[in-house]
């Protein structure tokens, strides 16, 4: 039977096929407003073409998650309607974003919020979730698969994880509209090459290679793009102007019809125009974001333990610095890489092993291997313990002096 | 000698090596406001991931005039320096863009300015133009060379016109960013083969097909992107908003202060949040824009003679159409290849001729080839009189039936 | 149920999935001899890259016809089986082709043999039609949608015409592979968008920008490669060599055993070899080939009337240049883009129309259009009547002034 | 001043410029004959697309040289003059390759020749050096730079080594033509960051990403491609075809008219027609090779000592094994990452170091930094000692129990 359908152009996928009761989830405003909220928060005032948006990474992991299940429904192991779950629950996994993505996320969750919380709201509360259930979608399901909490871990695992459609999409996409891409991630060979074993989401030894790239990529991405040093200057001063004005917009008292209007730009430009005195610190950070002048990196220092980045550690750092350098605590910023407003961090929920499956002479005999093992991406893992102070221009000389008397010389 | 500089990483040029003195003009307020100027004002709500903006599109077009300022100095044409100055030609060519760029061109225009004129007042007048004076350049030569004034055809021409930097870039970025890119541009081929016949810009005969292939997708991006029906339709109404809004944002009152805050988001949220009665119209446009309820196209015509469509008529179209259908006149909207608000349309001040130049057994000669001798070319031209009529959902049926028994039905 | 698969690399489609049956057939000699044969016989002198043989496009056809047939089943027309089919009449379709492919066919076309004659046997007579059987495959129907002999048209027009897997793929491979390519080949935007009315093959109206931009593609590169100048010099004197050394070859005396040896290097190395004075004038040709000493053209003109180029008109313009030359008529090659072992000649069983699918507001309905309609295909065809005259070096200058007062001066 | 030039278009390089005394080189049937030894040996057999030959490799190293020099000449290091040197010398790096070159350059090793050996008596003995001597080029200047012997460490470092022209061209194309490429090699970037310390070609800091990424490329090419189980079998087949048959074609012997012949499907015909009982292994070889029926791998280890895999040591291992096994020796095959026909292995003459520069405020510090110290770099190496055994797939079982008795089972 046909259904209708339409295609949407992206260069990362070439066409989107959408369904029309998508189309009714997609055209309201509530997921229009993922539109205005870039993909990689700051990272544009560093890579200049890097103004791509949740809505197209969105649509982006539904068509992965598509082919993956497609790929697992022609042997035998999905049903079709499970692929229809799985798209919904790809289009809808980044719903409940706030703006600037993962440093709003920072925000919420010293609060115990976090975007998964807003996201099932948005999804089992709103209109999003009345058209799901009347086009007989069961959005109890579809929330939990989006948020890893279905008890088919292999749908969960195909929207989140180290196999996952997000993972693939957001590679594929922020590779492609930074112009940092460094390594080719063969999503179709990995979709093809899926595999479920012991209710995991397991892959096809054929395609190890194209793991371990996508890996490599990942950690390329890592160094190059999400934690790069100017990016996370720029990305500092948002978490601190979104810090100093959570009074204001009330980003923990969720109210969906508020919530909608939380964008990039209009957190930015609200500041900028506010009168208030309280907002002082925030408009001044929000003026100089807009207008790139970004905070100095004084020290930097690739740390050996991780167990030395404890949120009260940075805090403590902090203090210290201020008091040796005579800067104010407020002038001086400590950004590491177990900062939870980094996407990514390797040090998040990683996934340790990989099922490999292989098919010989018409057996085929599964292997967990853990992610260790593969030298390309042990390399990697341990590696992000970045530790960064910056500061502005003007306390530049004292704060750096500080830091390296205190923390150690970097070679 | 070497020469401080940066490299900024561009997915469609790799990178883009900028000098110090380059990057103190990039790094001015007036400039980063570009960034906040989509390249193609509503496109993106029909091609997603057509988020890019003014600013990369610069650093673009400064690249690739360098490239052809480089081939034409390796021929023994031009100077070191004059590529420096065409580099900075380049780079402002679209600094006096308003927002929605065409859009608010044609809003402006009505009141016989144009972004060049603002374009000159920025350079001239500002941090810009002092910069420039600092550093040892012309300012009064770039601003010609960047609209086109000076008395060097071929390095105005190296800027804008049919083998341009300004027309090489913004095809290549926007068939990269919509993902409709159709045909290959191939910029290094076209730049590296440019010539100069009696001070015109001319190009190598080898390599007319590279000349062709832009032609051909130039064509295919107005039908598939610029002029595309849905594309327009929010055109349509960010061009009304505009205009309804024009008292309240003073555009054609040019003050530099204001000017650098008019951006595409900027003007939106203003509108959304204003409790301004006399704004009532243009606040909902700019909702139903954010919210992509678009306006409905009742009505398509391909026009066989261009005078048609003059503004006039259009005019006089919508209220013939009003009358017959009894629906507002305002809520009628005639649009037209002929609108100043399109960008690129093959009738405004388009090249008529190429010069060719062969160069056989040490000899070479040139040839005026008039572009309507091109196949491929001569097919497009006279394509793109297209005429439509918009309205809301609510009065489709009446207006169609109105435009199509005023204007003849279209098979 | 899973089957037995195996992926394979190619740079076109990334991975190309194998099953075991058909890789069965693929490792027979009789295939393997396509690696042997390349796919633009002798473009790779111009385009040094262009080096692909039938062997990859081969896999490509079969490919892209399982694309289509997927999206035929999934839109309800097509059943499994018949993608089976249609994947094994893809891969088998060029496994009649001689050495240097379409060069070879004009030889035997002469003696009214095709390569599908060839084919047809091959598929009927060998091991690989064997192989169909024992799996279970009905090789008759096999080879009749191969060669478009089947009463199922849409299959037949899937493997080759204006919408065929045969036609995307060598698109795709020549552009690639030569690094001429100059529009983009959207081919999985028409492989889902394509449709079956009245039982031939018809494409959705929303994807006909991809058809224009595939046409133009063609065009282009029927211009920049298969009828390239000095492709052509190179293809005429192959073509001589092959005709001088039928006897020797027995080229259209079929048998099996000795046409698997008849690959591109070895009828030149045999004919550099051969010390035979009957093969003189071939070795000749077929050394100054080797070492890219080429025929010059002295001679190029676009004809306005097809008619012209009837084989009888050339000889006899043949023979009418050598006399007013004086130079023997061997050395005399008219070239036109009539000749058959031009691959693709729009003259050739050109598709007139094609059919385009509306589906709006549920309903669908499909309208025949001429391809002369579509203004940009409708510019390139007729296009392609060019006559050229070559010759050796050392005749140049006598043949050309003879060919000029003989068929008037060009330009 | 212009020069006569051509550009020739090439998928990695979009169009390599060739000007009139480098054509003159070029057109030369020695030069003519690398367009039939393909650059990757028996990979096409696994990688079907991998057809590319040494001739297009030669042309894309002369134009990445010349890249380089540009930048080097830019930063006022090199003279117009050393870049067109650097341009021969990259142009001509590979003339003296035999037909399947690196399994060539093994058979011709064990009687202490090499192709440098042979390319410096082509440069300098033939009618290329003449050509080179007329057009004012000094040619013992070129045959150094091209094999590394000059004193301008830098300049011999642009042709080969970790930063040259030739790595980057064979990843480049090596990845395009696979179809296996993995990482993106942005060979712009590092030539234009490429500098000069103490007579030593340098890297910019700010391209060390890109390095890295280089780095990455070469090592999933080295497992994916180059020393692919198959891709091995294969040349494991050719490397025994062409040691037995040295007498035959006098490899060693060099004659430079006999050389110019010896083309890869030269040998091979050769072989397969040859009716002399000394080549009939060779013969059945030749035969398997070409019909794909290749040598299976029975067993596969990763070793931990390099020491181990010493000529001597692998051939006390074939004879163990053929005593355990009661196979015969010549049916039995070692293979490891040592053998000298391996490309590219990690352990021949391997960059120890890399220098970086760094530039900032000013003022540019260098840094030698070893490889290992590179994260993503240091996991490679020391990785590729695998040692395989293969055998015909008629001993198949027996070389397997006997070589894991012997040498211990793998995993």
């Amino acid at each position: 039977m046909k259904k209708n359908y339409l295609d949407i152009i992206d260069p990362i996928h070439d066409f989107i096929r959408v369904y029309e009761h998508e189309l009714s989830i997609i055209d309201n405003p509530i997921f229009q407003r993922l539109r205005r909220i870039r993909q990689l928060s700051g990272a544009h005032l560093t890579y200049p073409a890097a103004q791509h948006t949740r809505f197209e990474h969105s649509l982006g992991v539904m068509h992965i998650a598509s082919q993956a299940g497609n790929a697992l429904n022609e042997k035998g192991i999905l049903k079709s309607d499970d692929i229809e779950i799985l798209r919904l629950s790809g289009l809808l996994h980044d719903i409940g974003h706030g703006p600037f993505s993962h440093l709003f996320e920072e925000v919420i969750q010293e609060k115990k919020f976090s975007h998964e919380d807003f996201g099932k709201k948005i999804i089992l509360k709103s209109e999003i979730g009345d058209s799901l259930s009347k086009n007989g979608y069961d959005k109890k399901l579809v929330t939990k698969i989006a948020f890893g909490d279905s008890k088919f871990q292999y749908l969960n695992e195909i929207v989140s994880g180290a196999l996952s459609a997000d993972m693939m999409d957001y590679l594929l996409r922020d590779g492609y509209f930074t112009g940092a891409e460094h390594a080719k991630i063969d999503h179709k060979r990995i979709t093809q090459s899926l595999d479920v074993h012991k209710k995991k989401l397991s892959l096809e030894r054929s395609a190890l290679y194209s793991f371990e790239s996508m890996m490599h990529s990942r950690y390329q991405m890592f160094k190059a793009v999400y934690f790069h040093k100017t990016v996370r200057a720029a990305e500092v001063m948002l978490l601190e102007a979104l810090r100093l004005s959570d009074d204001e917009f009330g980003f923990t008292t969720f109210n969906l019809n508020e919530f909608v209007n939380l964008t990039d730009e209009y957190i930015l430009s609200t500041l900028i125009s506010s009168k208030s005195m309280k907002l002082k610190r925030a408009r001044q950070f929000a003026q100089d974001y807009q207008n790139r002048k970004l905070l100095k990196c004084v020290f930097e220092r690739i740390l050996t333990s991780p167990i030395d980045l404890k949120k009260t550690r940075t805090d403590e750092l902090r203090s210290t610095i201020s008091k040796k350098s005579k800067v104010e605590e407020n002038e001086i910023f400590v950004d590491s890489s177990v900062t939870p407003s980094i996407p990514l961090a390797p040090s998040k929920n990683e996934s340790k092993s990989i099922i490999l499956i292989s098919n010989e002479n018409g057996k085929s005999s599964a292997k967990e291997m853990s992610i260790s093992e593969i030298p390309v991406v042990s390399a990697i893992s341990g590696f992000m313990n970045i530790l960064r102070i910056y500061t502005h221009q003007k306390n530049r000389k004292k704060v750096e002096i500080a830091a390296k008397s205190i923390i150690g010389d970097l070679k």
